[in-house]
């Protein structure tokens, strides 16, 4: 059907207000005109609030994958020793970018589904000095949301700079920028913020940027060195790239329903609706698999029940039910699946989402009281 | 006034069509779903039918610089030696690109307004060997249209790479990747294409593949290094960053515009609108900044009449007559301005500019006949 009325469920891109999407239609404006420059100038200071951060914001054209390469590309320089901490496929990209930019790398790597252990930590950065060390905050692939405030207090105790991904957590769950230590912190447009894919966003700390500009070997990246954008950040009429003129003005609308719903709402909502979908979820007898204590807000990630092909699962609830839902990823593909519920989600949603996987299972012979999940979610949902 | 009824006559980002801008608004799907992947595949088809070449496509989240970094990052390793031809703004920004990448750079430049000289960039070939050669198709800041068929002739005879930016080229005028021995061809989706900015194309011959592939040493960007790309745009369900879905969904639109309309047609359509503004401008005693015959159909350089302000000319058209064309960029801010007449480009739209420029110099003092420059624009634009 081409009614474009399909319930995009999955951990991102996600989506999009008819408020943001009205932007993305509206017609091209130049780079340079009063208006979109001031748009620019009020993305710019939505980020601060949305970061918590007072520290220099950067805002790009890319993927977040772009926006990791930045972050690695300006502090890293050849024989730096960085510390990754992994648990997940995300958090294992940046091995790659620190080996890629020269820096020695040094792994500390746990089990997928398993949060990150900060006594771990701790440990590791006693035994040798690293100039800085990286985490996601919810790893896309597996649904766990690591303790970042935790692992901020043993960077700065060590003094390494503090690199955090939270592509898959900002707007959705608390990450205070500032508070927390977090010397480099980045995210994409398309997640929690509820922005379509295509840009991606960074937060310096003064002791990140000071390292920057410390730098004895220059940047060897040019689009992502972020010394070559900072007099755009900091006045908008600068010219350096073209912005994506679309994207930027519908990030800032996003940015604004994020700020006018206010962040500590914004993290209750999730909060609520991710307590409903993993409880829905586990009425039908199915585990989640990350951790109890450190599941997401923004996704939940369930295991296939025995004998039932998760593939099958996701195509009746696509194809029947009109609910996208993602597949596995990296080694739990056909293992798990995974449910998206962040940015402009509401309990309507959930309750469709759960509606369409309990149909779904019954459909293919897995037993299932029909209501049982969406009674359950409804139990939390009433929490709003 | 908040009609978005302006017209953008600037030389990029350009006006993009409503068809276009409709698909932007669409909700935005999954980049793993069918109907996704689908246009993906028929994007990169699209491209090699605009770009007239069978060799591999890519087309990235960012923008043109970007495109130019990754036509630079994956060719040159450290102490390679790299050909730079300038003649521009943005000509000039490849060396920055080569140097980034531990490149050494030789550079031929040329008077801004004067094209490149072939018999010159032939005497530097013959005195040492290149790996690469760089040169700007049409320098968006002066208006010039380089001959790079005949660059291509002299950079194979000299078996240098041969790396071409045609961000402000391609799409308005012809640009024959294979028939000219373009290895490295890149452009932007901002400018003749007709589609928003935030995405970048680019061609790879087989000659220039076979370098990425035996390169001895890896490729410094990650986001950016073209061999991680490769598998996505063999296969598009493949994952290595999630790509700007609504863009890609507009450019797929606007590239079938593109071809529906035909290359010949569209290139052909582009030289009688060029010409219309070039004798239009000049008919009003104002003299076109890049040297004749070299004038790009994409956009005209005026350079400002003496006594007038083009400051105030710019501000009028817009103000008043709510037509936005662009100040002088880098060297040439002040003394000239620029219209850009590309991509969706119409008749009207020329005459609209034209009527415009003519009213505002009046108000501002300046001679005109009113009617002189529609009259010499119309006498060209009946060859539509």
């Amino acid at each position: 059907m081409g009614d474009e009325r399909e319930l995009l469920m999955i951990p991102g891109p996600t989506m999009v207000s008819p408020r943001v999407l009205r932007v993305m239609a509206k017609p091209v404006v130049s780079h340079v005109s009063g208006e979109f420059v001031e748009a620019f100038r009020e993305a710019l200071e939505l980020t601060r609030r949305l970061f918590l951060s007072e520290g220099r914001v950067f805002i790009l054209s890319g993927s977040g994958t772009l926006g990791m390469e930045a972050a690695i590309a300006n502090v890293v320089e050849p024989g730096d020793r960085v510390l990754c901490v992994e648990n997940g496929f995300f958090g294992e990209k940046f091995k790659d970018l620190v080996r890629a930019h020269g820096g020695e790398v040094d792994r500390l790597t746990f089990e997928w589904g398993e949060p990150v252990d900060v006594g771990l930590v701790r440990e590791r950065l006693e035994e040798k000095p690293y100039k800085a060390l990286t985490v996601e905050h919810v790893d896309t692939s597996t649904g766990i949301a690591n303790p970042i405030d935790k692992v901020g207090e043993a960077a700065r105790d060590f003094d390494a700079l503090y690199i955090v991904d939270t592509v898959c957590g900002i707007g959705a769950m608390p990450v205070k920028v500032d508070e927390w230590g977090i010397d480099v912190c980045l995210t994409g447009s398309q997640k929690a913020i509820g922005a379509p894919p295509g840009l991606t966003l960074l937060t310096f700390s003064d002791d990140a940027w000071r390292v920057v500009e410390g730098r004895e070997t220059p940047v060897t990246d040019y689009y992502a060195d972020l010394r070559r954008w900072l007099p755009v950040m900091e006045n908008p009429q600068r010219y350096f790239a073209t912005p994506s003129v679309p994207l930027l003005l519908a990030l800032r609308e996003a940015l604004r329903i994020v700020i006018e719903e206010g962040l500590e709402e914004r993290w209750k909502r999730h909060e609520v609706i991710a307590e409903a979908v993993r409880r829905g979820v586990q009425s039908l007898g199915l585990t989640l698999f990350p951790r109890e204590g450190y599941r997401a807000n923004s996704l939940t990630v369930p295991e296939a029940p025995e004998g039932v092909a998760e593939q099958e699962v996701r195509r009746l609830m696509r194809e029947k039910y009109r609910v996208i839902v993602a597949g596995g990823l990296g080694r739990l593909a056909g293992r798990t699946f995974r449910i998206g519920h962040m940015g402009t989600v509401t309990a309507n949603d959930v309750v469709a989402t759960l509606a369409a996987l309990e149909m779904s299972l019954m459909e293919l012979g897995y037993p299932v009281e029909a209501g049982t999940a969406v009674g359950e979610a409804e139990k939390q949902l009433t929490r709003l």
